[in-house]
């Protein structure tokens, strides 16, 4: 092997490799849904439901020359989130607690409002959608990411793994939440009058040619989420612990070689008009 | 208004219009599945399964530096098939009567081999994989689409249009096909030895904003399919005349426009090592 041919194996053999890495890179869960969240310059934008700071991460340092006001009804979560954003020297987000049915914030002051998976948590949507666009300018733009627990399709298919999710979905129903909002994104935005609606559905889909979405998603997100209602779906009746076991032990099924798990989030724009 | 002010508008309107139109096009269900179904030039094409033609026509005429083989069991649908690439002066494709599990072909010959929407019909798909493997040359790639019945979603969502889609399910499945079969086709393509398997999910998201694919596929396509088992599902005894048609009224439903409905085809490709 001379230096050439070895030069050309090294070059080759890295650029495959940057190739996966930068294919992996792009292929979370966090780029498939906010691989297009870029606000124009210098907007002035109003994360809702930032929780512990998650989306916040990602949304502000896509946009660096935007400046953002994240709130969230817990103090506890703002003060994690102000840490995690601290601790990426991210400068410009800043925090607010506030509830979402009733913001402090004068009328028609953001140029855009996104909320992220947490239209799926309250009990009235629509309330608070309207209280979003309330304080957009006229003219900006409402983005709402919601996942939808309807959309889980996976194989090996197993009626336990669907009733194991259906715990979940069950448990946010009496919680007054909706697990399946993502599909209704559409009617949700058309009802409170914005303008130009378009709904984007992501699919995360995963086999075993992306392991890092098979560990990223189908067990560390998915299927971890789904294990966490055993004990309340337990004591509420909804299931019992045989039936739910059999379900996660066939949702991790899904992550063999063989295995093949879709999920879909449904990402929302409009426009006030 | 002044001429400049007048060109303006024009253009923008003329231009607001193109882009419409050009998004009406593309986003047709033949163009969201075969958007990508492009051979390199001069490729030697089987096309498995062509039924009457209507994924011939769309595969030969987007390849015009390609051949097709064009088979399938049946002589009357060979025959509407080559009226309909006949009468839209299509030149490039020859048509064989041909059976999936034992085709006419030796070994090695074609650059690449197609399925759609036919693997769903066979009671083993994994013998015909393994004959279209079998005449692909070495570095031949196998295509195939196939949707999935499963991953139909919908808004307002209903046990009764779920229901009635199920009865196509168990009707396929006692026919000896499997209507689920999209989210297989990663394990299958494993299954017969292919490298380099990539499967790419094709969702149909239809809403009020995409009229074309609520009338072209909710309408006409899907809801049309279900609509046809309706007398075979009542004497089978899967279903009752009642519950069916509420079924069908409730997938005419999410046709409305606050409605939305969602389905996925899923396209794998592998190569023949």
């Amino acid at each position: 092997m001379d230096l050439k041919e070895g030069s050309d194996n090294y070059v080759h053999g890295y650029s495959n490799r940057e190739a996966l890495r930068l294919n992996d890179q792009a292929d979370t869960l966090d780029n498939i849904i906010h691989n297009d969240t870029i606000f124009p310059k210098e907007s002035f934008v109003l994360e809702a439901g930032c929780g512990v700071g998650a989306q916040t991460k990602i949304i502000a340092a896509k946009n660096p020359d935007s400046n953002f006001i994240s709130v969230d009804i817990s103090e506890d979560s703002l003060n994690e989130a102000g840490k995690l954003i601290k601790s990426l020297c991210i400068k410009n987000v800043e925090f607010k607690q506030a509830d979402l049915y009733n913001l402090p914030f004068k009328d028609a002051i953001f140029d855009s409002a996104i909320v992220c998976l947490v239209l799926e948590h309250l009990h009235d949507p629509v309330k608070a959608l309207n209280e979003l666009k309330r304080v957009l300018k006229t003219g900006g733009t409402l983005i709402a990411i919601e996942g939808d627990h309807g959309s889980a399709l996976f194989y090996p298919d197993s009626k336990y793994a669907h009733s194991a999710i259906e715990c979940q979905i069950q448990l946010q129903k009496q919680s007054g939440g909706n697990s399946n909002i993502g599909r209704e994104l559409y009617p949700l935005f058309k009802s409170i009058g914005l303008s130009d609606v378009v709904i984007s559905p992501r699919m995360i889909y995963a086999d075993a040619s992306r392991p890092w979405l098979v560990n990223g998603f189908i067990k560390n997100t998915f299927t971890t989420m789904i294990e966490g209602v055993r004990n309340k779906a337990i004591q509420e009746g909804i299931t019992d612990r045989l039936t739910f076991e059999k379900g996660i032990k066939d949702l991790y099924r899904t992550t063999e070689p063989d295995g093949v798990f879709c999920y879909t989030f449904f990402k929302g724009t409009g426009t006030k008009i």
